[in-house]
This record gives structure tokens, sequence and C-alpha cells, in this order.
């Protein structure tokens, strides 16, 4: 039997229709129709409850319905034998492109600062500048980041990425490793993060790091919220250091109403929806996989646990 | 003799060095260096002041600094026969797509409605839309508008266009003449205009061709600002029909400080500065013009008069 399960009902009525039709071999359920957990083989899932999984003595595997695993990782009712599958792609980092792309391009084209003159009624040409002369550093060059550093460096823009082990992009400097991103942070006039939240990454982006960006710098988020650290960036938005923050992912989800960052000219909060999974493709990968599962090959997308991501 | 003149003394200055370089065998003056009007072969100018052209009785052709040679045609101290010779891209077509790419980004990405949200503290995702589901029509489809039609085409937007005589591009479904206009304004979820200012073209966007757009749509006008009746824009904004507009060039420019437009939540005012006149590429276009009228072949460029473009 496979649970379906995420916070919203609808999303899973529809996730349960899509499943039935794509594999109609198997049976699926939503929470209310499962009377014993120990029947759950397979959970799909997004954002589970505490204690979900308790229960499920014959768990083999869940599926994420998401590319980020991080608090699948943090929760003591799973256990680490079972493997953990996420979403790979499936149309997420199109739409991360587009995120990143916006906020590099408002950058370049400076219309931060003409906004800010608009609402002063001031009409004032600011030099123009090519996307040759913007530096941008992708942190995380995984199947989004990756894609992202790829599609930046097309636009024109001068790129420079960094991740965990070594990699080669065309037209793109990469570095890897603690040493390597010591560099990028010095030459990033916009950095990206798009890094998965784990014990090595968490709390990455401090008051030290952030400060070796050069002044007017910009900082977009759209990994996790606990990579970095928003009262070291206002301070830096406040003594002018950084130009411009995008921010979609946030310590705490939604960003409390009271946070003054909500209010921060110079700040572009979006709620987590940089690059939302989308059902169709979602199945269509779930249901590959599962179709691996039956036939005793490996399913792709598997989380290294060790690594955490 | 070639006279350089624009409003910036300082840009002359650049402009007489580059070209003195790149041609050593022609003399080029600023205004100041300029005694007897009827040496003056050549012009390269932009925003030349009322006059500039009296006495030039041997004024054999004019360069305009630019693309849009509107305000060159409406004046009467230039005889109809001297040829104009405009820019043709160099470098300006790629920031239009920068400007208009960051509009309808914008747009399908719900940008402005998270920044009113951000001011009010609301978190509320938004149901994602993909490029596919967003139409897009441009108005001119000529040196610059083929270009932003192509581009926005290749980032996944569904592209109508529209001109004055038939154009063919892949991908894009091209209207032309007085017909073809209402169905691109009746399907454009972004309406873009890249028109010149032409007799033909100016108070095209009136209230009625601007109250055909689906409710919803944007506005985007880096073309010219007589193109676009602003109070009926303002209007179709107030009443909501319309969502938002972004304004690159305006009637009366700058746009008076206290024009209400300035203050509209749903309105991005930059001052003309979609796609800015490259140096160092108006030179190169110029000098191989002139390079082609000393062998006595033609320049490209021309302006055909007959039609304002
Ligand atoms: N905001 C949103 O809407 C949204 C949507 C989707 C995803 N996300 C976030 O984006 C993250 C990335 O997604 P993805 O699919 O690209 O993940 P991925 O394929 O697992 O890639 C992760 C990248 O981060 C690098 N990395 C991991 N740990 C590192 C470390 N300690 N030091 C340096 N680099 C490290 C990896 O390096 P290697 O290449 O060497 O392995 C890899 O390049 C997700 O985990 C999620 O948090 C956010
Ligand atoms: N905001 C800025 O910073 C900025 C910068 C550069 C240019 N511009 C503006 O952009 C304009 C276009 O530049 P461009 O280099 O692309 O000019 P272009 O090569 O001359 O192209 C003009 C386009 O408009 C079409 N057109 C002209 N009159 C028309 C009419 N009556 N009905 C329908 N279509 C008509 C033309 O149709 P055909 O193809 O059939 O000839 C052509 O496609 C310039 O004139 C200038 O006003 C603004």
């Amino acid at each position: 039997m496979i649970l379906i399960h995420t916070p919203a009902p609808r999303e899973v009525a529809a996730y349960l229709d899509l499943f039935r039709t794509a594999l109609p071999q198997h049976v699926f359920t939503d929470l209310e129709g499962l009377s014993r957990p120990e029947d759950v083989e397979y959970v799909i899932t997004w954002g589970p409850p505490p204690g979900l999984f308790v229960g499920m003595s014959r768990l083999k595997g869940v599926f994420n319905l998401g590319a980020g695993v991080d608090r699948l990782l943090q929760r003591d009712d799973l256990a680490a034998e079972v493997p953990i599958y996420r979403l790979l792609d499936g149309g997420m980092a199109q739409q991360m492109v587009e995120y990143v792309r916006y906020g590099v391009l408002g950058y370049q084209r400076h219309m931060d600062i003409y906004r800010r003159q608009q609402t002063a009624g001031v009409w004032k040409m600011l030099p123009p500048r090519l996307p040759a002369a913007v530096r941008v550093g992708v942190l995380g060059l995984g199947e989004i980041g990756g894609q992202v550093a790829r599609a930046l460096a097309a636009d024109g823009y001068r790129v420079q990425g960094w991740s965990r082990s070594a990699h080669t992009l065309p037209g793109i400097l990469c570095h890897h490793g603690p040493t390597g991103l010591d560099t990028v942070l010095n030459e990033s006039d916009v950095l990206v993060c798009v890094l998965p939240s784990t014990p090595q990454t968490r709390g990455l982006l401090d008051a030290t790091r952030l400060a070796r960006l050069p002044p007017g710098a910009m900082v977009i988020n759209a990994g996790r919220g606990d990579l970095l650290d928003l009262d070291a960036l206002q301070g830096l938005l406040e003594s002018g250091h950084l130009r411009a923050a995008q921010l979609d992912v946030f310590p705490e989800e939604p960003l409390p109403p009271a946070h003054p960052l909500w209010r921060h000219p110079a700040v572009t909060i979006t709620p987590h929806v940089a690059a939302i999974t989308l059902r169709q493709e979602a199945v269509e990968q779930i249901s590959a996989n599962l179709r691996r599962l039956a036939e005793g090959s490996e399913p792709l997308g598997k989380v290294a646990r060790t690594q955490g991501y």
C-alpha cells in the first residue's frame, strides 16, 4: 500500500487520482483511508507531520514531493535504513532560473534604484550596465543550481559556481570545498544561494562571510532559510555595504508578520515560491521510480543520508 | 567637415576622440570649433537643438546616434532631400530584450503582487504560472522588436507580433496592418510596444484599443511616449481592467514631477533607459557608413522619410 500525504487535502486528492491512473496495479491511499500503518510500503509526501511514520514497520521507501529533503532527515520517526528519493528538477530548475534571472536583471538594470527614484519623482538616467559587467556567484551546482549557473552564463553574466565536489561547466569558473567559497564571495556582485540545508551548510552565510561580498552587492537566497543569517544580512543592508536582497526562504516560514525585513525597502520577499513542484512532473518521476522498484532496478534521486542531501 | 553634436559636451568630446581615431582621414568638429555651417557635409547627432542645421547648404547626410528618428523628421531646418541614417541595433536590441524580459518575468511570476503583499506583511503563495500560460503581443518587429519577440518566444511565452509589412518569424504568430492589431490586443496578457513614433502610430494606443486587452493585462511601452494615451492607461489601471504598466518613454520627458503616474503603485517608471546607444558600437556603425560613402556605396540604416521611420 502506498500512502500519499501533504498538508493540503485537496492536493492529496489530486495526487491520488493521478497516481491511480498512472499505476492502476498499485494501491494508493490517503491518511484517512489507512487503518494499519504496518501495511504501508511507500510514502509519497511533502511536509509530513511529526509521527507520520510511526508504526510503519514495513516501510521500504519515501518519495519526497520536492527537491529539498532537510526536514525529512531531521526527524526521529524515520529509520535511517529507509531510502529517501527526491524529485530531480522536473520543471523546478526552469522556475528557479526565472526567479534568479528576475533578481539579477533587476540588479544589472538598476531597477531597484529606479523604483526608489520613482517614489521621489526623480528622473535620472544611470550609466547603462551590460551583463558582462556583473559578476554572479552561484552556491550549489546540483540539479537546480547547475541550470541556474548555465542560464546566467548564457545571459552574458560572469558566473562562478561553488559546490561540494568538483564540477566542470562550460563558461563557468567552478570552485569547490571550503577554500573555494571565499573566492566566490569576494568576487560576486550578486550572490545566488541554491544550496540544500545540511549540517555542513546551515549558518554558512554568516556575518563574516557576507561581509566578504563587494560593496553594493546583492544576495538572492532560494535554497533554504537556515543557510543565511538574516540579522547579519540586515546589518549589512543598513550599513550600506549590501545593496539589495531577494529572499524566498526563511528560518521560520511564514516569515513572522512582525519581522523587520518585511518592510525593508531593499528587500524583496516571496513566500517560498521560487520553484514549485509541478504535479504532473512529480507523478511521472515517482511513477517511473515505482516501476523501477517493481522491476528490481534502482530508482533515481536517492538521497545520500551521510551527506545530508 | 563632420559635425558631432549631442546635448552633453562630455559625450561630444568622447565621440570626437573615437571618430578621429577611427577615421583619421576625415575632419571632425564640435559646434564650438565650427565657424562656417556651409562647411558641414555630415552631422552625427542626438537631440539636435532647433536651428542646428540652418545654413548647412552642403549637408549630405545626418547620422542619428540612436534608433528613433521621430524628432529628426519633425523639424523645419532639415531639407527633405538630406538622407538620415539611424543606428541598427548595435547592442540596443539586447538591452531592450532585458528591459522587456524583466517586465514580462515580473508579470508571469506575480512579482508585483508579491511586492504588494510584502508591504502588508502577507505571506501567501499564488498558483505557479509557466511561461507558456502567458500571451505576449509585441508591437513593432523591426531591428529591436524582432529580437524582443524572438527572445520571449525562446523563453517559452506565447508570442504574437505586429508590424506594418508582413513578417515571418519562427514560433511567432505574425500579424500586420490595421486589422492584425485588434487580434494582438484581444489576446495579449502583456502588450509590449517597441514601435517608432510616426504620423501613423502616434496616439495608436488610445482608450478604445487599450480596453481590448484582456482583464488583468500589463502594458510595457519602450517605443515612444506619444504612442500611448497615459490618461486612458491610468483610467484602465484604476478601474482594475489593467494590472500593471512598465513605462520608459513619455509624451513629455522628463515626465513632469507632478504627474500622478509617478506615484501609481501598479506603474514602473524608468527614465528612457531601456536601450541606450553604446558609444563604441555607434562609432563602428557610423564609421563603416562613412567608409561606404567614401567608396561610393550605399550606407546602411537609411530612414524611409515617407514611412516616417
Ligand atoms: N525555494 C524553492 O522554491 C526551492 C525549490 C527547490 C529546491 N530548493 C532548494 O534548492 C536546493 C538545491 O536543489 P537541487 O535539486 O539543486 O539539489 P542537488 O541536486 O542535491 O544539489 C545540491 C548542490 O549543493 C551542493 N552542496 C551540498 N552541500 C554542500 C557543501 N557542504 N558545500 C558546497 N556545496 C554543497 C552540491 O554539491 P555537489 O554537486 O558536489 O554534490 C550540489 O551542487 C534544495 O535542497 C532545496 O533546499 C528551493
Ligand atoms: N526606450 C528606448 O530606450 C529606445 C531605444 C531604442 C529604440 N526605441 C524605440 O524603438 C523604436 C523601434 O526601433 P527599431 O530599431 O526596432 O526600429 P525599426 O527597425 O525601424 O522597426 C520599426 C518596426 O515598427 C513597425 N512599424 C512602423 N510603423 C508601423 C505602423 N504604422 N504599423 C505597424 N507597424 C509599424 C515596422 O514595421 P515593418 O517591419 O513592416 O517596417 C517595424 O517592424 C524606435 O523607433 C524608437 O522609437 C526606444
